[in-house]
């Protein structure tokens, strides 16, 4: 087969056994922008600073999500979250989203942090799209991530 | 206030109140790409020829994912998913993600179908990260959108 | 057996059958109070009108519970709610809540409007229990319903 | 900011990082009470005692919510509860329901207990609402807290 | 391809299209025994008659899992449930469990009534597996489907 | 009280105490057979070595479903799983599975292994019973089962 984790040796997806692995502190983050026209951002801006939190609703979501990755993602291992910050921020072309998660277990938590950026950037979409269908979603990466075997990444 | 529906006369977000629209046939398509590695590719394409079906795993999840948009999107209705298809060809410069979801209801399902790209998206990068961290998830939108009061909308 | 509709003439539990009921428009509004120590309930006023908006999440939290109601009550319908809003206010002795559901369906949403209620109410207490762990949740009940065969119900 | 914990320096709603914290065993009791007409207390007693058991069900919802809590409540950890139990009690005015939660964990369990005891609640709500509309949920609090950092905790 | 119904031409699964169905009244009864050592039978038969309910907490499972089948079965349609039972008997070699859904909509409930009465069993299973590791989940099969374009069918 | 260990010395269900017992490696196999007319197994068959795979979804619901368990019965623990195979194979008189959980935890993950292997069942029915409605599923049980106090148990 080829050199995917996630499969065994006839092919056949499987979660893969972490039990022999150390329970570690790990932390992951990852980004996203939400790319709109520039009176959607103006929009948001002002709903921020006074009334009708776009971000503050976008934040609980992604919060809320995290907690959620293994439920969403088949292959996905069960984890004690530790830790969660969404951050939005309304600035440059679009919506700014970075996402952190923290963890002592026994796999990273990549996947937890994807997956809190990426519903954070789906509910500003859902806030939005009455004013401006043509949002994007784009960069959803990770760009940091430490603890475990493969020892720290970072990426732009 | 400012022109968002999801809020009240006073800022307070709100799930509006959809009693009064028709239950009309409406249709939403969402796009993404998964950008990878050239290496990364060759081997989910050989993966979804013989063994380790990378796109199969994730169309699942796509599909699945689809039906559980209200819980994870705070203001989105519940509604009846009458069908969802999830694409995902490995090509270009990777996965490129095509989900379409169809309901009878008072709303539209564009939500429906970003979520299941996304999370289609997601199980892409989940289960090829061991080989390639530096995938990016971009362009994720809606490309199409039919049914409703708003007419129909499509864009590249 | 007794009159609660929810068992069988055998004495066991089920959901009853609401086929034969007309799918109409419904209502129903539930209310409680967090009683906190005034020192809290300053706390929450000041994080409202600057930052640290605890009456923020716990409206998100209350509305995103209305929608899980039919998993967390075991004979509970799943209705396709089209409305809700959640209204807290930091006045008197503590957080007043005010929860109101919306459907077209054929039972009512009373268990929708005070799961909601309920929600945001442990959600308040659960931002504040670091400064205030004698806060009480009082008075949860339905102070509204219109729609369906039994009519319309007020009380105080 | 405020002195709550759930938010950060500029305001912001996250998830507390527990990572620090030791595992320890936790324990939690929470109480409510459903106040009801004597009829309907009645109703209740005679269906525990022979058939139609409402506390029955009842204690299992509570139950079942106790493991849900961190989907509901947004800023709460996920936890491993090692038990759970609810006692309800057809007394007084009405029923008495106390909902003790314990885990070895780097949180406590307050939230648990409150939220098992909350659904046990509105599952007797559920279950009568068809003879008695009037009914209110009550005095739902925190009794004893004990294990972590902040000690022994004992209300009425 | 083949003649099922959930792949599409290239063999894709996908959640094939009912959106130009009728809404009609449909019925689907499923059925399966638990088959146990006598001793473990006459200790349930004695807890139902008495103190230690296990039919009752796993027809409470069973009905609440019907409303989850969508969430489970990755390909199966959400539906709205209009009436739910789940009846267990313990007779013979075992308990024998019965589970009738209803709903009106555009497709049928048999995979509703099918996880019903399976997690009615698993639940026995599970509240029995102390006293009794041998226990087999038998014969779990529709015996009854009437409505929509199919017909009625029934079987032993 | 009878001798199951799921109820208090009142018969209240309860979900037991676990923080005494120690955590350790525990594994649990379950199997099942779903019955078949031989042209549907063939049908399987076929698709499996083409297209339209069957198998492969439902190896996914059955991964998927380990990770509900605790959601679908009442008493069961939530476990931290580290890994869950299932594997399906068109033989015989249809298709056997065998699902295995692998857990770090203080209880057993019997519940888990019977649970992924049902869900894979219903979901090899689901996608087989527009040809086929006769199928059975049968003989769910566990067949290994080992770590913790009670040590191992093996049966066909």
């Amino acid at each position: 087969m080829s050199g995917f984790t996630h499969f065994d040796q006839k092919g056949n997806a499987a979660m893969v056994d972490v039990s022999a692995k150390a329970a570690t502190v790990r932390i992951a983050t990852a980004r996203a922008q939400v790319v709109m026209q520039p009176a959607t951002l103006a929009m948001i801006r002002e709903g921020s600073a006074t009334k009708g939190d776009v971000l503050g609703v976008a934040r609980i979501a992604g919060i809320m999500a995290a907690k959620r990755t293994a439920e969403l993602i088949p292959l996905c291992h069960p984890l004690p979250i530790s830790a969660v910050t969404v951050d939005l921020e309304a600035e440059g072309s679009g919506v700014e989203i970075i996402a952190t998660v923290c963890t002592t277990g026994q796999t990273g938590v990549e996947m937890e942090a994807l997956t809190a950026a990426s519903v954070a950037a789906l509910t500003v979409y859902d806030m939005c799209k009455a004013v401006d269908r043509s949002m994007r979603i784009e960069a959803l990466r990770v760009t940091h991530k430490e603890g475990g075997k493969s020892g720290t990444f970072t990426q732009d």
